[in-house]
């Protein structure tokens, strides 16, 4: 027999019928002449039954959570059942057993974390992780439809360019090498290649930070364009993240109502977003220029305008060395963070620099050594054109989409400052 | 004006119209009363001409290889131009001028990866990165359309378990930690929640190999799916290699002719590939019971054999410890390694062991340590299912398709042994 997936039965697809399913016990309650067996699969959870009479009664009273089985029986309506259908199994077959499952109510998350290969069965992660999966696809699907190139960069560099002190170390071939944090500059060089293109690929940063935003390793999302300028870029940006939102928020309707996640305020997004510049940012909160404005405050100004909004033109030196001034006021740079409430900072992206003189002063102000910024000062002296790019920490649509309260719980087995194994 | 990809031109989209593009210098032959430059973009060449009468001549006589320009202009046919197209520049703005582009015929291949941040702008690279790029698209529709989702695992890991020797280590917060290998033991414990996944994630090797087929770092896809055997593994990989294939071939036609590849090859895979076991192999090479099979080796076998091959039922020592042995001949594991003509092995998979006693039997066959596997150990005991998993090196794919002679040409910057940048 063929198996079904359980949201098949539970959406009335087999009722009356015999079916076969396959996956794991969820809960059990075994009673003197009929034993119910809550059984999960990634897609739901439905009761079955079996009664004394059965051949495969003896058997069924091994079972214990987390056993994994194979059933054929009659799907039968049963408002009394979770889900409100149940299986009266006719055929019962025990894949693998369980020995005593080690997760109970009421663990710690440090317990679930140090067990993650276990937990991450619970229907929380199964949720969360399809969710996961579904902004991977959708970022996919975007560029697909855009005519956009998925390409990478190479996850070892020579030098220590920008932010030092959060690189992870690597003794490569008995050489120093650093783990890449971005693909950006490698982009920049791309573009004359292919001018659309887009990446997703593992980041490293060794922050020594407890934040529940932060991740040793985390996955990447980053695009860059060529002819593309900064109006372009927020309109790409905000085009990107009502399509990211949409696809996710109808492909896993039932998960992220499981999740007891708001899918209409995915839905309901509405563009263009709101605007302010950096100095309407501090104003608001009643700093002076120059302040660097905190994830915190970050968070509070977006709760405050209750949608999302693009901060703009920065300070030169607040910001990355590569980042085009603003030839209106070229103290700032044509640069903007995508804010969305209850999440902070989720996009950052600028014009960049195209030409070469520019760029060398940039290298000056920020103290930067010519010699590392040898090739991709060249992108600037062989035909330089305008160009644009933004990127995100794909953890943190994922925690914004599904709701999670720690950026742990988007990624399988999460790594930070504490935290290696399993 | 909106701007036109060259290749619609080159397709006869806009004869006789006047268009707008934008791109590099490619060639250029500057004579007394009119000039003639050959503009690329990624999508292909198209000679442009202007005459001493025009206001932008003067403009025009700047211009040299990878000047970036665009250009308005009615389009002719023109049997004399390469391409067959040529545009009458009525408006020229140059966009970037260039320095003497360094690259000039008869550059050796080490000093063009020296360049590589230039050099990727060859019609070479950008045909190939798009057929990478079409890979990864095919990769990421084929398991689309399967129901897979895409999920990632970790890559710093504690232990160094397998392959100890050719394990990056990093300084992992004053820990030492790996760069991980393979998803595979982590996607084991993942396919208890999602049961059809797959990656596509950098994975690293210190191997001090200098094969035109090794990189230190290259992009590995694997899959694991739960409730899978052998056999389906084996169909499950005729169908994605046929289906990639076939996507690229039709995706990347030009790309593909204009590298001098025959397409034909890819269109017409034939299933099922041959199977042939280890034993069977070694008969055909002359060799004995035991013997590793070299790349060398692998290469004829398949060279002989003249089309796809499976190598199947390797000595179990010989393979990874996780494998499962084959019931009808114990001292043989249910793996095979697919084979290409021209490329050698493209996949390596196999079921996995799925109880606790054969795993453990293993370990000390492979004299692996117990304490590192506890937790993989764990997915054994907690009802335990069949599963069977691949992986492939997307590079190999890419070399394969783009019939590339170098792996290092598969990926926009290599790193290899003696290559750390650009």
């Amino acid at each position: 027999m063929k198996f079904v997936k359980i949201e098949e039965i539970l959406d009335g697809k087999h009722t009356d019928k015999k079916v076969a399913i396959r996956g794991w016990v969820y809960r059990e309650r075994k009673q003197k002449k009929v034993s119910f067996f809550l059984i999960r699969d990634d897609s739901g959870i439905i009761q079955t039954t079996i009664k004394l009479d059965s051949k495969d009664w003896e058997n069924s009273q091994e079972l214990s959570i987390e056993a994994s089985v194979q059933i054929e029986g009659v799907v039968k309506k049963d408002d009394r059942a979770p889900g409100g259908y149940e299986i009266k199994t006719e055929k019962l077959e025990i894949v693998g057993l369980a020995e005593r499952f080690p997760i109970t109510k009421d663990k710690s998350e440090e317990f679930l974390r140090d067990v993650r290969h276990l937990w991450i069965r619970s229907r929380k992660m199964t949720n969360i992780l399809k969710v996961r999966s579904a902004v991977f696809e959708a970022i996919h699907q975007f560029y697909k439809k855009k005519g956009y190139s998925e390409i990478q960069s190479p996850s070892f560099t020579k030098s220590a360019c920008e932010g030092g002190s959060t690189l992870f170390e690597v003794d490569y071939f008995g050489e120093k090498a650093y783990l890449s944090q971005s693909w950006q500059l490698y982009a920049e060089a791309m573009i004359f290649s292919i001018p659309k293109i887009y990446c997703i690929a593992p980041s490293f940063r060794a922050e020594k930070s407890r934040t529940i935003r932060h991740l040793a390793e985390y996955w990447h999302h980053e695009m860059e364009t060529a002819w593309m300028n900064f109006d372009e870029l927020l309109k790409f940006q905000e085009e990107f993240i009502v399509f990211i939102a949409n696809y996710v928020a109808d492909k896993c309707k039932k998960e992220l109502e499981e999740l007891e996640r708001n899918v209409d305020e995915l839905k309901n997004l509405k563009v263009p977003f709101k605007r302010m510049t950096y100095e309407e940012a501090i104003k608001k909160l009643g700093k002076k220029w120059g302040h660097d404005l905190t994830d915190a405050e970050e968070r509070k100004l977006v709760k405050q305008i209750g949608e999302p909004v693009f901060i703009t033109h920065f300070p030169r030196e607040m910001k990355a060395f590569y980042m085009q001034p603003d030839s209106e006021n070229p103290k700032t740079v044509l640069a903007a963070d995508l804010l969305i409430p209850g999440v902070g900072e989720t996009t950052g992206g600028s014009e960049r620099i195209d030409n070469a003189k520019t760029l060398e002063e940039s290298l000056k102000i920020f103290k930067l050594n010519k010699k590392d910024y040898k090739w991709y000062m060249d992108l600037r002296k062989f035909g330089s054109i305008p160009h644009s790019g933004f990127g995100l920490g794909v953890e943190r649509l994922v925690m914004w989409f599904a709701g999670a309260e720690h950026i742990m719980d988007t990624i399988p087995f999460p790594r930070t400052m504490n935290r290696l194994e399993p």
